[in-house]
């Protein structure tokens, strides 16, 4: 729809499109795509693709936004995935559009930046360094103390981070395939001591005018569960958990300290024996199937707080919240080429199950080097009590089969996985 | 000196190099440089010299910068022209350097963000509009009504600026080759409603922790004074001026609004027939001769106040204020070789000469593209009191003598210059 309550919307983004129900939405009058050759034919006809060859360049994400700007007003600047979080926060800061402007999207993107921004304001991280190149990461580190956790300042889906251990494991690393994709970077590389985590949360929030206006804390299975065979998944805190509340107040201070003042964040928390850390931060809701989850469990979509943040509105926010717990949980992938894999219609006798999406099937490749793929479905599933999630989760692992073959072309992988987080 | 208390700086700069000054004051250290290649010799052998095509690509910029934070410490970005000024806050953002960031340097430097930002904070302001082509200039004038002034979003030295008072002037201003300029910008344009000035006043601030530790208020010339032969200047105002005042506190409104919390700052302010206006704000240090003038009319170093409040340090300033005003006035320039001019022994005959500075001498060509060489010299004088003024820049006229040839090669500009603004 064109009419007068609709909102044209330039969308920035590479290999995930913006959600098709938020492209459908009614808010939604003429969209504009920025986006790279190999995904735009993710977009209709009615849709104005543009291409750059990357949409991290900012001066070509600049420049070729010029065209759309004077083709027709520009509402809003959406960008669905972490890549182009900074360069969608550069045009609204350079074009002046509403919404989060450069210095929060680089400061919610840049994990350096985002780290130096969060000590400054006092909220507790892992101690860490920037560096410029590999091999100043064993100087780092001897600074810091071994282990250190290894990242690139961008990036999202725990691509080429690396745990390091040693000056030993470093140098093996370094000499190592797998260190291809650290020396490929062309940004700094950030350096962080490894702590041991109790446990993992991430807590999703809805913000506006400042204030959280919701927030749900939710814990990540723990290494146990995941060690059962990459079941990567999350459940909803109960209100009563102790660090429920703590995470939320985290959260303001996180807030305050990037300057997030609408929009959709995604937190993640780690409790340590030393006390909660603050993680990252991310300006967007969060991948998985957490989004899915979190809409069973409070009956809040992010992804239309998303949309509605975006476009300066305040979010219509229905709390809903189940009488159950919603667990989420990702299918793990393997690369290859799948000859095998559990159809939904079997996965969906999981008690309790309320929700599978199978996003892979047989004849599929998955490439090593697409994080984004590194599962293959999400299933939501419903439990009374957090002591049944351990027995279900096996269950869970029992019901799911999938089988690959090595894929012709298939490289090893430019880079290093560490982890999928969503 | 490379010593434990002397600072590492990157300097972005293109036509004009940081003062030579500057690079030898005590607090530098290592000196490393972004250019473009044509100004790469402004500098010596022990500054490492690295060239993008343009400095302000912000992706090239960004990049070319990596090397150098991979070579050692860069304590301080350093930008001492308008151009660069949005590039080096993305790079003390992206890299996570203390200073003015990408966000203030934008609302610092362009000027459609710096008129949004401004008037959302309440400061008084032209109506304006942007547009993104040429062709919509009569449009965003009929809503804003004629005349207007057309100004690219980047730029200084009132390059490519131009007042249109009708459609049918704008009609023949599109169609003529001074809008050249204007039909090539990458960058929105913005428009204006041009007010009638009763004065124009600068505003030159040091900023420390948010709050203006020096403000001047000086006065330009007016219209009839440049009339004289285009004698572009200022002196700085009473401290009894009603002005006076008024200015200072409007600075204090922008720089909230802009978020500019310790630099230097240059505030051009208007009063019309319905009161005080801000036109434009910058983060640097101005051109012309305001800097020396403001240095012989208060002790005040604005370079060396850039300089430290770009390295985080306190402003050293030593107010000693002259017992007389101090007039600047820069000495015209046209375009062509010059086959004469009035030596600077022969200007500082010019009753109460303070200083004077020649920046152009026989033989020199002068590129009426070039916009920071549209003066050829620097005449600072002083007087008992502002009703001298007059009577002193007529003698200066009548001194200053300047013959130029056309030079052969020298085009007709690519460009249209409405009158230098420092």
């Amino acid at each position: 729809m064109t009419g007068r309550s609709a909102y044209d919307v330039l969308v920035v983004s590479s290999y995930k499109p913006l959600p098709a129900r938020l492209l459908a939405d009614e808010l939604i009058g003429r969209v504009s795509v920025i986006t790279e050759p190999q995904f735009a034919d993710f977009y209709g006809p009615e849709v104005r693709v543009t291409t750059v060859g990357s949409i991290d360049d900012l001066t070509a994400v600049r420049d070729a936004a010029l065209g759309i700007f004077a083709a027709g007003r520009v509402d809003a600047v959406l960008t669905p995935t972490e890549a182009g979080i900074a360069a969608s926060g550069l045009l609204r800061s350079h074009y002046g559009v509403q919404g989060i402007g450069y210095e929060t999207a680089n400061a919610c993107s840049n994990k350096y930046v985002m780290k130096r921004t969060l000590a400054a304001a006092g909220v507790p991280v892992t101690a860490f360094r920037p560096v410029y190149r590999l091999a100043e990461v064993p100087a780092a580190a001897a600074e810091l103390g071994w282990p250190v956790v290894v990242k690139p300042t961008f990036g999202g889906g725990a691509f080429n981070v690396v745990e390091l251990h040693s000056p030993g494991e470093f140098e093996a690393f370094a000499a190592d395939r797998r260190s291809t994709g650290l020396r490929a970077q062309r940004t700094p590389l950030l350096v962080e001591s490894l702590v041991e985590m109790v446990a993992e949360y991430h807590c999703d929030a809805v913000v506006h005018e400042g204030e959280p206006s919701f927030a749900a804390v939710s814990r990540y299975h723990g290494p146990v569960l995941r060690s059962l065979g990459g079941f990567i998944g999350s459940h909803p805190l109960a209100d009563a958990h102790p660090d429920r509340e703590a995470v939320v107040a985290l959260l303001r201070e996180v807030l305050t300290a990037v300057g997030l003042r609408s929009g959709v964040a995604h937190l993640e928390v780690f409790r340590t024996t030393a006390g909660l850390l603050v993680g990252e931060i991310a300006c967007r809701p969060p991948g998985g199937g957490l989004v899915e989850g979190l809409a069973l469990q409070y009956g809040v979509d992010l992804w239309q707080a998303f949309l509605e943040t975006s476009l300066g509105l305040p979010p219509t926010l229905r709390l809903r919240p189940a009488g159950h717990l919603v667990v989420n949980s990702m299918l793990p992938a393997r690369p290859g080429r799948i000859t095998a894999i559990t159809p939904a219609e079997k996965l969906a006798a999981l008690p309790g199950a309320l929700q599978v999406t199978m996003s892979r099937r047989v004849g599929d490749v998955i490439d090593p080097d697409l994080y984004s793929t590194s599962h293959t479905g999400v299933v939501l599933f419903a439990v009374e009590r957090e002591e049944e999630i351990p027995g279900r989760l096996r269950e869970l692992a029992q019901l799911y089969q999938l089988d690959v073959t090595p894929s012709p072309g298939l490289g090893e992988g430019r880079g290093h996985q560490l982890r999928r987080v969503p």
